[in-house]
């Protein structure tokens, strides 16, 4: 079992990683964002066993990010589709490719992603949602919420 | 090997996940955030295997996502740093937490991202860096880049 035992941890990261932390994972669900919809085609754009996809796709459909859809009736054929909480993650694929664009494949991405209105490049930027700012790790404050475990407060500032 | 043969993937989020991809890394990069800086404060906060803790240290020291600092002489004691390249990976942990707060948490976040300035809470948001507007996945076009591979265009509008 790998990415689901965080049991420990009373952190929203490590639930998070519990549903998309396995290896392939994400990559499953970039192809989904890109729109593949079918076994045979997430097969062959990711290069994956078999069963390694088959458990992937079974897991993100347990956890309501993946939903299967019946496309054919004889034989039953499935294909899968995102859910809203599955499209939620678009940020977190973002995230992962702004820091592989800049930190190990400088002026060459291999993929553009822009923003379909004005043409402009988009990031996952820390944002504040009050005052609309753009933030540096610097700027952020990190404190126990009302969901925090009970090993006594861990108010930090982040450190940058 | 986990995370890290995605060989056949010309993909930023592919490299990222070769840095960050293994099991426990992202939750060490939280407490670096956190501001945990030595062996043994790690190993308390994570509660993992030190051997794996050695190991996802190691990595990252290798992919100069943090650097070993001499603290003591004798004998001699190093602590972990993150480095500019490591702070540049606060979107993808802040992105996973929002997506956890959201659909694992909800009303009940175990931490509060603030934005010190005017505590506000700071999300990964999905922004055009031309007009700055916040975007959903469904105003994000997706296009090879100069980076791509050869198996040719893969143009794609993502959906949503």
């Amino acid at each position: 079992m790998l990415g689901r035992d965080y049991g420990g941890q009373e952190c929203s990261i490590a639930r998070t990683l519990e549903v998309v932390g396995e290896r392939w994972t994400l990559l499953v669900l970039r192809e989904s964002l890109l729109g593949t919809l079918r076994f045979d085609d997430f097969q062959k754009r990711l290069g994956i066993a078999r069963n390694v996809l088959q458990a992937r796709l079974e897991r993100l459909v347990e956890e309501e990010v993946l939903v299967r859809r019946l496309y054919q009736e004889r034989p039953p054929r499935y294909e899968y589709v995102l859910t809203e909480a599955g499209r939620d993650l678009t940020p977190v694929l973002i995230a992962l490719m702004r820091w592989g664009d800049v930190h190990r494949a400088p002026a060459r991405p291999p993929a553009l992603v822009r923003h379909d209105g004005c043409g402009g490049d988009v990031t996952a930027a820390l944002t504040c949602e009050l005052c609309g700012a753009s933030l540096t790790a610097a700027e952020l404050d990190v404190n126990d919420g009302p969901g925090a475990d009970d090993r006594g407060s861990r108010a930090v500032r982040a450190v940058a």
